[in-house]
């Protein structure tokens, strides 16, 4: 098992489109996990959610979040990020559809990006941003 | 998107060896996640983690926790499990060995199932059990 550097940890969570699971809280205390697309802007991550889901909900209440990407093969390796989301609201329209059809080029190609950034895009969506106070990454585990 | 049944979901949990994502909560109320090798015993997920990981310590603390495994390529599916999980501290040392090795078979094949159920089957190693209490499961997403 090797660490990895915070270069590499955020080169990882890019270099696949593999999707990642966002860690919440909820109103009770127990824990939420959900998956999620993603992109990044610079070093944050930038996902979209529909504004009554239960992570929105979570987020809204307490903003400490967690979240992995892992790839699930041999050797096997993850990144985890720790910090404080910023849940924004009322995105502007075009930054809204701008950064859903960014995130969905990443898991559906170029063909289908318009179109899922058109259905993600719309007005009661949010845009959720983790710029990571905490990054974990680990690679070669099984090695 | 279509709804998984009940059979339907826990059959995806080990249809292919992917990784499942465990949340817990951290005692100052923050979400932790983490990526685990699992296999199912009945409808309980097993797997293993060392006694001292910040997973162990949040069970210990509050056994609720959340579960998913999801299929990151197009159309996408997930199945979700919620539910108390039980820390089995002192687990048999046959049984510990036991599943350490069937766990490891789903990941890493049956010619190093048993290397990997030795290295993961040692004193400080912990069972978790987790009977889901509430499942849910959702296929063809992007469809």
């Amino acid at each position: 098992m090797r660490h990895m550097t915070r270069d590499e940890a955020l080169d990882f969570l890019i270099a696949e489109p593999r999707t990642a699971q966002v860690a919440t809280v909820r109103a009770d205390g127990r824990p939420h996990v959900s998956s999620v697309w993603i992109d990044l802007d610079g070093d944050t991550v930038v996902f979209n959610t529909w504004h009554t889901s239960v992570k929105a909900q979570n987020i809204r209440r307490d903003p400490r979040i967690s979240l992995i990407v892992d790839d699930d093969r041999p050797p096997f390796s993850y990144v985890i990020l720790e910090g404080v989301a910023e849940l924004i609201e009322t995105p502007n329209v075009d930054e809204l559809r701008h950064w859903a059809t960014r995130i969905a080029r990443r898991y559906m190609g170029d063909a289908q990006a318009e179109a899922f950034g058109k259905r993600n895009g719309v007005p009661g969506e949010l845009l959720v941003r983790l710029r990571p106070e905490k990054i974990i990454g680990h690679t070669a585990i099984s090695d």
